[in-house]
């Protein structure tokens, strides 16, 4: 039962978003939001992009089948433009064989523990590798080791730390061992790495990631559940010596020629000046990658529907973009900055939406001072929707990362994170963790922030970068 | 893949949080969050609730079991003083046969729609009530119907608004029809009722909740499924004449002796001074009521566990309360405050917790003025964990509503809310719909408000009321 008085408090923000005066057009926020929230189409185009490509790792079939679906859906959607940028793609293929088996330590012989290859690890040759596993708490750790790893498996363990109130936080703290743990491991002369997934939970799912390799030097490289982690750190503390083969024939192909999927809408007084929005269209291959990135790119589609369905064109246009090859390269978004070197000062804003599909929470972007707060004013009708603010960053996101290393203004839409590395990277990451309602409400949020900025009367300033001056490559 | 530059922005809170010199004690949020977030029990205190006590609605066997556990548990947690305080409450039963039958529209005949008795309903005749369906939008529009009601079933189909941007705001304005429906259809001169689940989402659960009923004259009346009802007004809009029969054989039972459960850590300088903190230990009998409301339950223990681990003792005594009764009369939350009429002053704070156990959000609160601006400042430090803040609410929760007419500071707690209604009142509020590390956080901000106010060098001013000179019943 929920008590109803304490439902008035809701009342005058339904009358400010509803409007007084049924005769008075409504505020726009309120179109959007009943646009978005009663005829939101994100988890329908979610729904048919998880089926018709569950699988689109850069170079792979699965990825040119979400191109082809991302293009014919933006041409339903009623873009100004819509066209493919080329790029050219790494093809990692993750093999059928992904096995790390016990081979010592008495009664548990023969017992598997859960694991899938981390992206861009080399095949052990066939049959395995077998070796000692000796575990280490990072990089450092290892590297203190000296050659006490050699020849061994290294297992890296240091767990998220779950202290920390930001999961991102907490990521960003245990990542460098999945990243550089297969590279370090091959300079300790180890034979291969095992990486605890990177993730919050306690399940036999492994979370796999992209990783340093060829050309560096490296060797095979595992992520292992955090059940089977704690199960290998547990026979470790108990046997004086544990064994381990793991087995993989994942592999590099050769480059494949992809593309960035692009949608415009060109702006009523400022149509050579583009503001942004955008998502990843490739994703790791364990699951149909819902989260990461579907939504986004879904939600950046939606922003496009959105503004056509209300009939808005503000001042300057809308670029949409699927970005390709965001989880083991980034050569769409590189290709993408590159294509924009002779326009850089005509990309005035770039927003990407790459936390998962959750119920909304911020924003951050790389602007300061009289830029941030303008922003900050732009977002504010948005607290009714669970958005409390914009805060600094220099870092908002992979695929804007390159624009903003020349000057552009970018942000990044900040979800509710409880959830997202609990599916990330793993085979939970699946259509039915996403809820319809907050993918919607995301949205609605991405269009309401896409539309003040390129309806504002002056652009927010550029970013100074000591960047600023590189070539793009 | 995560921008590692994107996660750069953490580390000055990941410094304020673990403190800067390792010899240096750490701040008390870092401590209770470690201790939530690492050695939390509230979710293994779920799991034992659900489990030993899956059906809990007032004065059933279950609701006495839930009563004994939570004094056993109190007791493990160390509680300075731990007692039941009585109070009598109604008992409502289900019974075993719910049928929403359709008996005429051709091919549909004996076509049964998912639906559940409303709380409080009475039953059918033994073989149901026939009649013949006219669909409402409201009780208003039911009103002006006039006779055109008269032998009819009425069917509430007004769904909650989904353009609202607060869940909560969208049921206040659709559940007068589960509340009132009953009876505006006895008054009607209708057989029967049935409302349409309070609910966004579209399946096939029937959502029960609480509906006026005797001593005034009401019809029995079942809850249907919002695919149900889309069902139902399909048909209305096709058929001529749309017929069911509804089979329902609930029933009241007479009033049981029953329990508050109540647990008191003893302040350092201000024994006599108490701040509360409590959720309802009844539920609804269609699932093991995970977030309405166990989640509540055990986070209010949870807060108690969190000081003692620390061995904290603040200057005024806590007071963690599981009232009985809410969902259905709120007998025990009138009865814990009739059993402190004499010492109303003394109850310096009171914090309800039951909107879910989800991500944390916001407080809400009856203090304004300087005293609102208080507890902002208390507060402040929880933005970490995604609190963003204190708003004023003159109805912050049904079981501290009763205090809060005497003039107490009360406050509520408030998480995300897109997915509560999805399982509110359902067959889907089960343990697996509890995010633990969701329930952890919002457990950790409780304890850090309570011990903020408990702590603190003055209260909270009263809330001035016109209900303030009313006699406690």
């Amino acid at each position: 039962m929920i008590h109803v008085q304490s439902l008035l408090g809701c009342l005058a923000l339904t009358l400010v978003l509803q409007g007084g005066e049924p005769a008075a057009p409504r505020p726009l926020l309120a179109r959007m939001a009943e646009e978005a929230l009663t005829r939101g189409q994100a988890h329908s185009m979610l729904t048919e992009l998880c089926t018709r490509a569950p699988k689109r790792l850069s170079g792979s079939p699965g990825a040119a089948a979400a191109v082809a679906w991302a293009e014919a859906r933006m041409r339903t959607i009623g873009f100004d433009e819509v066209r493919l940028e080329p790029c050219k793609v790494p093809r990692w293929e993750r093999g059928s064989i992904e096995r790390l088996t016990l081979t010592s330590s008495g009664a548990a012989v023969g017992e598997r523990l859960s694991i899938c290859a981390l992206g861009g690890s080399p095949a052990t040759p066939k049959g395995g590798i077998e070796a000692e596993v000796i575990e280490v708490q990072g990089l450092e750790q290892l590297a203190a080791l000296g050659e006490a790893a050699r020849g061994k498996a290294v297992f890296f363990n240091r767990p998220m730390d779950p202290t920390l109130a930001d999961p991102f936080a907490a990521y960003g703290g245990a990542v460098d061992q999945r990243s550089r743990g297969a590279v370090a491991a091959a300079q300790a002369g180890a034979v291969f790495a095992i990486v605890r997934s990177m993730t919050l939970s306690l399940d036999d799912h492994p979370h796999t990631g992209s990783m340093r390799s060829a050309p560096e030097p490296c060797v095979p490289a595992a992520a292992i559940s955090t059940l089977g982690a704690a199960r290998l750190s547990d026979l470790l503390a108990r046997e004086k010596s544990v064994r381990v083969r793991l087995e993989l024939d994942c592999r590099f192909l050769p480059d494949v020629e992809s593309f960035n999927v692009v949608g415009e809408l060109r702006g009523a007084s400022l149509p050579d000046e583009f503001v942004t929005v955008g998502g990843h269209l490739d994703a790791w291959d364990l699951a149909e990658g819902a989260h990461d990135n579907g939504a986004g790119c879904v939600q950046a589609l939606e922003v496009a529907r959105i503004w056509r369905a209300l009939e808005l064109r503000p001042r300057r246009s809308l670029r949409v973009v699927l970005w390709m090859n965001e989880e083991n390269g980034s050569r769409g978004s590189l290709a993408f900055r590159d294509a924009r070197a002779k326009t850089i000062d005509k990309q005035v804003f770039a927003l990407e939406t790459d936390r998962g599909g959750f119920a909304p929470r911020a924003f951050v972007a790389n602007s300061t001072g009289a830029s941030l707060d303008r922003l900050r004013e732009l977002v504010a009708p948005l607290a009714a929707f669970g958005v409390r603010g914009v805060d600094h960053s220099t870092g908002v996101g992979a695929d804007v990362a390159a624009l903003a290393q020349l000057g552009v203004p970018c942000a990044g839409f900040v979800p509710e994170g409880s959830r997202y590395f609990d599916v990330h990277h793993s085979a939970l990451d699946t259509l039915d963790s996403v809820h319809p309602r907050e993918l919607e409400l995301g949205a609605l949020c991405l269009a309401w922030l896409c539309h003040a900025v390129a309806d504002q009367e002056h652009n927010l300033e550029r970013i100074p970068t000591a960047a600023s001056g590189v070539k793009p490559h």
